[in-house]
């Protein structure tokens, strides 16, 4: 961390700053300039707060040098993360691919969904037990009874299961299922990010509707610094001014998260875009620009799903999806 | 709600579509034109889902008439809700400041605080003991110890308090808590409104960084729904590609509420701008728009406040902030 | 175009309303509601402003069901749109890769990189003459002069040459230019766009920092309007809160741009990411998502460039890249 | 300007970068810390272009710790300019009122209006000749005929005039015209900002939709570069995800803009909310934050007119808003 300070800081509140840094446990490394004055902070900046020094009436300006995580960081754990899942490896070029419906609805659609995508070659079945919804009077999921459907269809069709937690008190219902969601609403909800991060299993973390790729980092170093080091990080678009699409889907995240940190990246087209005929070209992109897989919607039938009907697939147009992607990965950006 | 047909709808498509929408008690108003076919929705469409339909192949687009929100629509609560609480009321014209520190950090800090918003005039007393921050390595807040400081501070000066929970497993220890704060980061966090939305107790909702008025007002419909009628809203600032200031404070969204509701709206001049020179004419201003209060951080020793230090006032900068709002009240917008 | 009307409109107003749309030669078809009176405009509804009829008092809302442009729309012209330049085409899935310096700073620079380029493989030289630069201070490009070295590195190595004006008084200077580029920051400088529309010469129309699709369509419009058909979109990213990568690259705009419009689509990973590593990627992703074609920077010698330096690559660097992008291409979305 | 270089950076590198930056006149502070070599630049750093150091393999950083302009700056003039038009001062709170309609329509329309909002105590009579419309299709201005009725009304009613100038070849029937407006559309077209700069006119520069206030100030900085001192800066909305207002306005840009520049500051909440009855409110809400003043549309049939009905007073209502602005004008924010 670097702290400039204003032309001629008054004296005693530079000491006050300097004796207060040093209580830290930091170095200060001193530059004096003609007209600026530097100090070089030596040492484990992590738990310094910016705000606090840049408030200081000395204070020019505080810029951060190093990235404020470390557990999450490539820097100090080059090798990419692999994550491995009822045998299922996610990471370093192991591409997944998530499949299912937004909401669990029934016994007959979770089975015939996760027969289709199996059948499709997705690798993971997703549902929604628990529904995060905008509006008190939509659909808020099957809940306990959803998980359990799901719980079935793995034991049927041996795909492991992915499914949203809301809130930390619904844990106790996930101890079976094999990866916790955490959704994009929830990516800054603290408490269930340390909840989760002291548990002994994989998270798939959703970049928030407006959260900048350092929070996502950030969330994650929540959960690694419980101890919990199994985090899958998702893509899923951020809100901007376009309407044409729900959200923009940032595709650049991908090879620019690969360079900070180690952990697997898994992209959404279908929350990202909301629309059915963009999943496939999103799909086909988010390979070729080097995910480690993806998560897709997929409904026996779009238009009477429960939710999210207007960006899900059939199956059979799911299948067609995993055929284009699985031609393009073998050509897709390595890094 | 309405709906346009594409032209030339498949006849079957079209007929099973109607049959769903009636089953749903709405009735269904057909104006054919030229190219066009539409088709008008009477009745209760909260339920309906706009998504779902817009996925029809034979749907062109999907147009809301009606607000999807009902317990919070000023359309069927013409007056104002003026919330007493404690004594002082909150809404329609009734004035109120909450002020008070970021986080709570010892007796002496509060009390001092206290003392020093009160004496400058301000009606409630805010302190965080549950603190979100970005980073785990961040000081969490005082957490139960600092409920009890801001309960015993009340005891000492008289000043309801206003803190913020964090997630839904908290709550037991806010039974005496005066006004329970929703943070931006919690506005979708839906179990936690729909359990808040069950008690009777004021909840102050803070706008998220990325949501939209509509969104804002669908997270209090939540608490509404739960029997809750207690619900003040708060503008805090939206994230926008401005980086000069923390966020982007979105004035135009008092006047904006007061049209679509009856639920008292006040502002954070604080978390919006973060800086602290801005608080006081960004004060002034949501004052002169017509806010029904307003919520400010005050720190007795601002560079030293373990968070947001960058955005607090001293007790006297913050007397002087209330002299220049009460100078501009009798002057501001009324509707 | 579909307005919603007020309950109980008043008469007199309704009637001043109806006469009036009478006058712009629109049908117009009546819909009674319990509650709800709708009218359905019938014919061009292109002229009739919205704005306008939403400020009327007895208006409850108006909604576009027609898109407001004709020229660009696929509906209206369902095959793709191919451009002859020189003998090479663009648009229909002949992909065409521009590629060139940011800014022209000297013939040997030009001429080093134009060979570098077509060696790689690269269909047309593209070089910045008039530069749109933050600061006056900043380097503004060689103007006149510049435009003459990319002139003659055309007839040294046979590339069309694509180069940006900034003001419709430089157009006299681009009359043997190949392709004018119009820039993001002119995308909607109509009285340029209507002055490249009266002339015979393709051009390449940047997407606005802060532009939707609609109206990157709506500039298009402008410029076919003028009887100029070749009309080249490119998507560059737009701005949003993320500051990590300089624009948010927005790749669904590709397929869905396809679905609205037969223009072509090139892609400039370049500004989009202004990271020379997160070009690679980008432009693989690109290509994987259906475009048509890219625009790269590439730079003899990226440190020293006198702009945009960050993004760009060298010669080598650029041959990586269309060598990967040529893999994936076989395998890319066609919609 | 600061270079935080990468660990142990190849040698060569750096003195090629040491021996550019000397090259440049700049003196070189060195900083050498136990992993992190700083480099502060001392000198003139404005033409110094940090991307292209950025892209330097030896440097992990730069910050600028100046700001890139100077004439704009308040550092170097820190009293408030002053703008004398026709005898009205603009700036250093000598509060003033421009209005008028969108666009000119007619004799008796511009009269109509002149005379009504010279009635209310508006100071400047505006109205657009020539119009930035989104559609070709939709109205473009009466162009030099608006003008001409402009400065006939002028004579009539004493009111100096503010019409927007689209392009520079415009700018010969710009000469009576008391200020030049540089549309938001504009703010970043270089080359008009260029000749602006070069006349002896007051200019009023409109925030463009997605620029930050920083480039707000590089485009006055381009006008004053110029030799123009007469440069008056609009707040007008900035765009974000939010739809329910047509941009977001602003209001933390005028303090804000206060510390960091001398130039007078008004606020158009006309254009910035599109919405007529939020156009008092945020007018009251703009006086209050210390604005200069303000830019409001004024109509004499709002739901006539030919553009931008939706946000026009007519002049009654804006002489409403003129007493609730003159109200609330004594106890606004002084700075």
């Amino acid at each position: 961390m670097i702290i400039i300070l204003k032309d001629n800081p008054e004296e005693k509140q530079l000491d006050n700053l300097i004796s207060w840094l040093k209580s830290m446990n930091l170095d200060i490394h001193f530059s004096k300039g003609e007209s600026t004055t530097i100090l070089g902070l030596i040492g484990d900046t992590s738990a310094v707060d910016m705000d606090l020094i840049n408030a200081l009436d000395i204070v020019e300006t505080v810029k951060q040098v190093q990235e404020p995580y470390k557990n999450v960081n490539r820097k100090f754990h080059p090798k990419d993360t692999v994550i491995d899942i009822c045998g299922t490896k996610v990471g370093s070029g192991n591409f997944q691919v998530i499949a299912g419906p937004c909401s669990v609805e029934s016994r007959e659609q979770v089975f015939e969904i996760a027969q289709g995508v199996k059948k499709a070659g997705a690798h993971f079945l997703r549902g929604g037990a628990f529904k995060p919804r905008t509006s008190p009077y939509a659909f808020q999921g099957m809940r306990a009874e959803g998980i359990e459907l799901l719980l079935e269809a793995k034991k049927e069709f041996g795909l492991p299961i992915v499914t949203e937690v809301m809130d930390l008190s619904q844990l106790p219902l996930f101890e079976e299922v094999d990866v916790i969601q955490v959704g994009a609403r929830n990516m800054q909800n603290f408490e269930l990010l340390k909840e989760v991060g002291r548990l002994d299993k994989p998270v798939l973390l959703k970049r928030g509707l407006a959260n900048t790729l350092k929070e996502l980092l950030m969330s994650a170093e929540y959960i690694m610094a419980g101890g919990n080091e199994k985090v899958i990080l998702c893509e899923r678009g951020i809100r901007t001014f376009e309407t044409a699409t729900r959200n923009t889907l940032d595709l650049a995240a991908i090879p620019l998260l690969k360079t900070k940190t180690h952990l697997p990246i898994v992209v959404d087209p279908s929350h990202a875009t909301g629309i059915a005929h963009l999943v496939k070209p999103m799909a086909i992109a988010a390979a070729a620009a080097g995910a480690d897989g993806l998560m897709i919607e997929v409904h026996n039938d779009p238009p009477h799903a429960l939710c999210d009907g207007a960006q899900s697939l059939t199956p059979e147009a799911f299948a067609d999806v995993m055929d284009a992607v699985n031609a393009v990965l073998p050509h897709a950006y390595k890094g």
